[in-house]
């Protein structure tokens, strides 16, 4: 099967260009999985895999495949090679994002459940994410828009 | 972070034999995760994932990191190999299992959402899964035990 990569991003400017361009291909949507997400993700050098964040009501993890990438979390920064791995419980209020500062491509696993309640909140940006059934997805955090 | 594997099954002879000697660590519960599983599974040659099976209420997603192991469901056999994936949506009916027929170790991802209400059909074998809260897990179909 050949899977078509997703190269988008939800993300209003200035944040979107931080991430993209970044290919992640749906894996558990190409077999038809609904309780949880696996997205096979390449990370160009010097792009972030998100805004610093947490989420209210899903889990994540990352497993990296190959290249090497940041983690950012509250306790510091870490390096993350192939085969190393890290979780976020859900609602710790510890944000994290992963940053390529390496000259190559990265390429890992992001994976976690789903959860229609979910939100996620960026301490270091004025970004709000609303949850996937939200009619406006992303604002500032007073409510307005971009 | 250093993490010893989980060598043993549940699994009642002569099915416990067909899987054993494996190591599975435990990755998700090692951060904590609650809402998925995520087993690092190393399968030596010779050896079955797991009696062919279906499960009631979990999703599971497969992602070899090196080495071959066969896919064996109802539509048949196809080798699967490093960076392969495959995902097996809940209630289906079709059931699936791992073989490893080559010569060397074959390492892989189990990813699965997590429900107290899971149960697992065997279509193979005279094997019935009850679910991780009951108390007796495995019995023959016909309800007595092993």
């Amino acid at each position: 099967m050949s899977l078509e990569p997703r190269t988008g991003s939800g993300y209003p400017e200035p944040y979107q260009s931080r991430v993209l361009p970044r290919e992640k291909r749906a894996l558990g949507d190409a077999f038809g999985l609904t309780t949880i997400g696996i997205n096979h993700t390449v990370l160009p050098p010097g792009k972030e895999s998100s805004m610093r964040h947490w989420h209210s009501h899903e889990e994540e993890f990352i497993y990296v495949l190959s290249g090497e990438v940041v983690l950012r979390t509250d306790a510091g920064e870490q390096p993350l090679t192939a085969g190393m791995c890290v979780g976020f419980p859900l609602g710790t209020g510890d944000a994290h994002q992963l940053v390529n500062r390496s000259a190559g491509p990265a390429v890992y696993l992001e994976i976690s459940n789903r959860d229609a309640r979910d939100c996620a909140c960026y301490p270091d940006v004025d970004l709000q994410y609303h949850g996937a059934q939200a009619a406006v997805k992303f604002t500032r955090k007073d409510g307005s828009g971009f």
